[in-house]
């Protein structure tokens, strides 16, 4: 099964989550009109009940991937949202299904962002783990900490397979 | 009065708050191997009680500044943390102060990152508003929403200028 990534845009990818980027964003001055704040961009998820508590971490490519990918496994979080934005400019591929208890391989939906986009998956949202192109490509991310909330699920009897009509580029291009 | 920036590092930083690097932090695979998580980078700070939420922004230059520069007011929040990180790299000059109650100027401090380093305010810490030395320089901000939380004293009659031995550097010079 191929899918197709699509433009990533913050209509398209609301099911799933947020688009985090300027364009579109609710923005006004600060620092004497120095700065513009484009303000609250993505809903940042946590499950108070599990005294889970908001991390900023950097994740960093060691192998970099290259499409066409294929899809072996599923991931989601359930107890806290989970968002990755560029360090550098880079497009990201990312590979979401709704948040239903098993999902299926013909209900995923691919991506592409235009390499300024972040993007920030909705508590439950199943998604392909992260991958980038680029050597060394970082991402900051804000997700939950405290206590494991990982639950996966392999498409053993399908490939799914994940392309892009560009291959997508790393920051060198930009 | 002038402020030298000395070169922003963990330990240096440390009374202020975090400061957002991979150098020295804890990290681990994920995704196969494929990824490096460099963890829990800062503490997310926000007082509970105030009905306070963590909001993911990005904040844009619109007024380049230059070195050396004038501080004529710092600030502080009281009821979260406050975390800037470059969307591309470039360095930053802070300009901190101890959380407390009505600090003076000769208790400033200046730092300037390498580039490649975000900073997280801890809450109550003084510090300059944003300045940033690069045409539509970006950084994302992690800090706290939820009603007003800003204080800000007026350094009325003390020049406090902070300098840095080599000008601080854009995006476009990495």
């Amino acid at each position: 099964m191929l899918l197709h990534a699509q433009p990533l845009s913050k209509e398209s990818f609301s099911p799933y989550g947020d688009v985090i980027e300027i364009d579109g964003a609710n923005h006004f001055p600060i620092n004497a009109g120095k700065i513009e704040r484009y303000h609250d961009l993505a809903r940042v998820e946590l499950d108070a009940a599990q005294e889970g508590r908001v991390l900023i971490s950097i994740v960093k490519c060691n192998e970099p991937s290259r499409l066409p990918y294929r899809v072996e496994v599923v991931e989601r979080h359930c107890l806290g949202s989970q968002a990755f934005i560029p360090l550098k400019p880079a497009q990201m591929v990312v590979v979401v299904g709704p948040a239903v208890e098993s999902v299926q391989a013909d209900q995923m939906k691919a991506f592409v962002s235009n390499g300024k986009q972040g993007i920030n998956y909705r508590r439950g949202v199943w998604h392909m783990p992260l991958i980038a192109f680029g050597e060394d490509q970082q991402f900051l991310v804000v997700d939950r900490g405290g206590g494991e909330d990982c639950e996966e699920i392999r498409f053993k009897d399908v490939d799914l397979i994940v392309d892009c009509e560009s291959q997508a580029r790393s920051a060198k291009e930009f």
